[in-house]
């Protein structure tokens, strides 16, 4: 098998060095050379600085095949990226035609006058290999330079995201002779990973040792990544199905979805499949499951609405809810939560009603009931199913909890 | 003036480095060494790998005065990063008796039982200055090496923030003669970063060195950070507030609030202070307007709750609106809009109501309505207000500045 190629990524800008903004970018740069079976050693940030930013680059030629630099490109910056390329290579900048044409159309469409500033963004160093950005005015740079290749992209996220996916991945996968790889997620929800982990531990003792699982949790949620390398692309899928199948009766109901399925959508895909109208009432959540909803598009198909019943008075106007219910139990009760999922169900006159009612914290908590005591509950018409949360003291981390587990009971409700 | 103090951080883990988690301490860290007149040069990261940490920390050595090294401490990990200090310091690793003493305690009160790997969380580097970190169990480290300080985190970042925040800040200024650094943040909304760059040129020209102005633009507001710089800590104080007063003038309403303001508890606040319970009627926010408020603690005070009408039914049957208004207008129109402002003040007996209806797209467009068309409305006892937005293509973004607008026309109305 071919050896592993190793890439250093350099950020360049003050904004992301003194903390205004965060650098994503690295991150999705680094995942995506992984995914081609690139290892990322190491990654710098440096300012806006000529000698830092030379030292950030002698230092990576010296450990890494491929060295990526983003930022420093815009117009008014001083173009302090392709000035420093020039010196670090020795050689001096030009005009690139492709790059002026493209720039001059750029602004040709948009109606805009171009100045000088813009028309200097088509000079690149000398020994610069061109590599056209469709996306906006800063250019792609590819240098071929003792066995190590240097990227340059804009730091604009859209821009530098499509450059590299569209031109230098391929473009990396074809200058590099790299193993082939392969990555399957299974997404699990409402297992901890302590607890998964005991469940599979014979499973993955028993991986072959080009086969790697990594668990990657996040609020209610354990993603089990499994990625294989080899030669054979067709044979490493077959194996990482083969896998999949083998450890998929040891967790069994908590594997909602795989690789990019997000709960949502899962359930969303769902509803769409047995032709089903939801609606959904919120108190603790106050409109975050509504919202997590709508956030996919074409949602409107099966999501007809919601109410968010903060005040006890809108769970009795608007969802129906007994206000005996209310002065029996309180509004964070198994009765209430139950009221609401099938008032909103009747009210809107949907197929199902999902509904949340708790103490999101950080007031609000009392001894019988303290802060993360949470109900949530699904009602169709089959019935109405509910589940006791025992959260904690965070209240965001408490709302987004409360929406993953109420879209997960709802997912078990419509298997 | 003292000279400027410089710091490096470097980043600990495998889990950074191959784009599994995103780095967000390096940000909170930079951000909160320039509060306190430190200027960080450098970020690396790098992975659980000893000969690539000890030439990050040798090469941060010879530039920064300080060194800050999170992650790497947790039990599992084999201690990689107190190993590594070892060996760049040329000491030996010796048990330290309060950390220990803090482990058992912490094990104790929890009821679980201590292993070896545990009781090895308190063995420290010989020549470590023990820094007692109350939240978690792996230990904060303090070095004073040839000029340089070293600061081990542990990674995590509610414990690193914690430790930062009450232990390491206080002690480096302490250590080292700093200028003192004073901010102020000014909050905008709804003007551009260009179009307020126009407006306050003559006032930032004429700023004096020892003030430096930055814009730090998101989602549809533009923030103004000015930071000062000297010795005298009333006095920069008077004359940050001496140049805000300045500068007001010249933005006007689009000055929402200030520092840590966001726009949702600016509105809250006005509220509370005249008394008046809101609610909410969403369609093509879903509720995210909802969910924005519902994040501020205290909310209930002022948030009677809200309908997310994302069917036509909804705002028939939920919002009162008329059907007539629906067909003759349809959904996404100033009438519609308004008359779910005005329902759902009705409907749930609250003082204000505001409403959006608008497509967010991808689909659902029309050369009339393109995806971007979108109104919001504000409806009081003092009657109706209402504005078109005109967005761009983005589902996600459409959503976010909806929800921003639309509260910045409420607080324009409540002032």
């Amino acid at each position: 098998m071919p050896t592993t190629i190793r890439a250093e990524v350099i950020t360049i800008g003050d904004e992301i060095l003194f903390g205004q903004i965060i650098d994503t970018n690295t991150q999705w740069i680094s995942t995506e050379l992984t995914n081609i079976g690139i290892r990322t050693v190491r990654k710098t940030s440096v300012g806006d600085e000529a000698s830092v930013i030379l030292s950030a680059l002698t230092d990576a030629a010296t450990r890494s095949e491929v060295v990526i630099i983003t930022g420093g490109l815009g117009p008014t910056k001083d173009d302090i990226t392709k000035k420093t390329l020039c010196e670090f290579f020795g050689v001096g900048l030009v005009r690139n035609q492709t790059a002026l044409d493209l720039v001059t159309t750029f602004f040709e469409k948009r109606g805009r006058e171009m100045t000088d500033l813009n028309r200097m963004q088509a000079d690149l160093p000398e020994n610069a290999e061109y590599i056209q950005n469709d996306w906006g005015t800063a250019p792609g740079m590819w240098f071929d330079h003792d066995d190590t290749v240097f990227i340059s992209l804009p730091g604009v996220p859209f821009e530098m995201k499509s450059l590299m996916t569209y031109r230098m991945l391929p473009k990396l996968k074809e200058r590099f002779e790299m193993p082939v790889i392969r990555h399957k997620m299974i997404r699990t929800i409402g297992i901890g990973e302590s607890f998964l982990a005991e469940r599979i531990e014979a499973w993955e003792d028993a991986l072959p040792p080009h086969i790697r699982l990594a668990y990657l949790p996040s609020f209610g949620q354990v993603k089990l990544r499994l990625t294989a390398t080899g030669t054979d692309n067709e044979q490493l899928g077959l194996e990482l199905e083969r896998q999949v199948a083998a450890v998929l009766p040891l967790i069994g109901n908590h594997v909602y979805g795989y690789d990019s399925d997000e709960i949502e959508t899962v359930v969303i895909r769902l509803l769409k499949e047995k032709n089903l109208m939801l609606g959904v009432a919120e108190s603790c959540t106050g409109g975050q499951v509504a919202a997590t909803l709508t956030k996919v598009p074409g949602v409107s198909a099966v999501f007809a609405g919601g109410v968010v019943s903060y005040s006890n008075e809108v769970k009795i106007i608007a969802l129906g809810v007994n206000p005996e219910t209310l002065g029996a139990f309180g509004a964070v009760s198994e009765p209430t939560v139950s009221e609401m999922a099938e008032g909103v169900r009747v009210m809107l006159g949907t197929d199902v009603g999902i509904a949340t009612s708790g103490i999101a914290g950080p007031d609000g908590g009392t001894p019988d009931k303290p802060v993360g005591t949470i109900w949530i509950a699904v009602a169709t018409d089959k019935g109405t199913v509910t589940k006791h949360l025992k959260l904690g003291q965070y209240r965001e981390q408490n709302i987004t909890l409360t929406t993953t587990y109420l879209l997960n009971l709802l997912r078990e409700q419509l298997l």
